[in-house]
């Protein structure tokens, strides 16, 4: 299987890694216009779809497959708008969306990975996690909501938890969406600003933006000890939200297309059925 | 506000129901043609997909409004059809579909509506029942697997539970997907003579078209018995797919304009946050 220059552009390489020097106002991998972006999302759509209900055919006949897309990023970097505009493509029969936020009184009685089990996709669908288990590895880490032993313990238990995952016929897309603090401060003016906008303002979201460099930090380390072979990471540039819809439904064709989905084949006779079908009592 | 014609053309009146006097390859209340037809459910996408955001913006606020959309009908009469190309009009992260399946052993050890209730939409979203606890008195009955009396309860049970939700805040849309035993023949026949359609196809289909008088009987009778002023029926002719898939657009369209949905108005001071954002240290 051919990887499209998109692909090849979002795939993190090994080692330490440097978010400042990633930028967030490109599309790379991609020679055309925004509106160009566009129309090639859109024309994904019936290859989507097809690849899906064959995810889907497969399961009922047993496969373990299916897919779990992690999507993270800072407030207003747009996980509602793939979410919408790239998961939106596919027959939402077979997508099941879970958004993790604060943990409840329940959940933090729990291993942090207690709830993010329970939001696992089923076999045949494709997954998406609104933030996710890096939740807890990230806002954790910013504001200390565990200790630093239990923090380095978690990117372990991650590795270990994913690695399972894949062994169980997972397909994992891991996509940070990487856009600048200006970019946020606009997002956030731009929310301020239309009155229909505002139920999604928090104030506190402008208190989460005293800790950006924090926040770099922390998805820094995340983004190098938990990218592995079996589930790696990709950053993908969102600033340009078309870009960014565009590389996640690229990278979500390509996963699928990887597992040579066909369709089953019958395990019953069809010749017979037919048959039955054509010689049975008139019904009304 | 106005109803219109298509909306207006599916409503059951009350009293008994007769299925053979309703025709199925009609299009009610719409004079377009086929590819009108299409065109006139795309064009609705927009605002649909405006009026979930505003249903979901009203539950950050408190409200408990929520819809849910209950498709019944026999086998091939097209329950995944209006899941893809109606209910796929809407941002999947408003939407919660639960297809009902035959009960587990779980399931059957509890009342009928037990796994209803758990699958019930969350506030702010839109549900959709793929079959539901009408199958408790569908193809139980059908089927006798409960005791006339026992069906005979769940009507009344169900008339209840419905009338509790919409007091709880829930619009219930109850759409009967009608077909004819000719088209539901030549589905099946399609199904048959396309290899990727083999999945979809399974012998007990044909055993079950045997019960078509009596699954009809047992339609009439949930008709009857459960179209309430709070949740009433809609009979939905769906040999045209394409009108199948409008008229049940057409209703939820109408069902979330009839909600009045405004946007939240800020619960903060607006220009407050404004000059907080404006005046705040450089973040980078």
């Amino acid at each position: 299987m051919t990887t499209s220059a998109i692909t090849e552009a979002l795939r993190l390489p090994a080692g330490p890694v440097d978010l400042t020097t990633i930028e967030t106002d490109v599309a790379p991998g991609f020679d055309g216009s925004k509106s160009e972006g566009k129309d090639t999302l859109f024309a994904m759509g019936d290859e989507l779809s097809d690849l899906q209900e064959r995810l889907w055919a497969q399961c009922t006949v047993g496969s373990e497959q299916r897919v779990l897309l992690v999507l993270q990023g800072m407030d207003t970097s747009g996980k509602g708008g793939v979410l919408r505009h790239t998961i939106g493509l596919v027959d939402p029969q077979g997508v099941r969306i879970t958004s993790f936020k604060a943990p409840t009184e329940e959940e933090r009685a729990h291993d942090f990975l207690w709830r993010v089990e329970k939001g696992l996709p089923p076999a045949g669908f494709i997954g998406v996690f609104d933030r996710s288990h890096y939740e807890d590895v990230l806002i954790a880490r910013v504001h200390g909501l565990a200790e630093p032993d239990e923090i380095e313990r978690r990117y372990g238990a991650i590795n270990d938890f994913e690695a399972r995952l894949v062994g169980e016929g997972y397909s994992i897309i891991k996509c940070m969406l990487h856009i600048s603090a200006e970019e946020q401060k606009a997002r956030l003016a731009e929310r301020l600003a239309n009155p229909e906008k505002h139920w999604k303002y928090n104030p506190g979201d402008l208190d989460e933006r005293a800790h950006w460099a924090a926040y770099r930090e922390a998805y820094e380390v995340v983004l190098e000890r938990t990218s592995t072979q079996l589930a790696p990471w990709h950053v993908v540039p969102s600033d340009k939200k078309w870009f960014r819809n565009l590389a996640i439904g690229q990278l979500l064709l390509e996963t699928l297309r990887g597992l040579d989905l066909a369709w089953p084949e019958a395990d019953f006779d069809v010749e017979a059925e037919q048959q039955r079908l054509a010689a049975e009592s008139p019904v009304q």
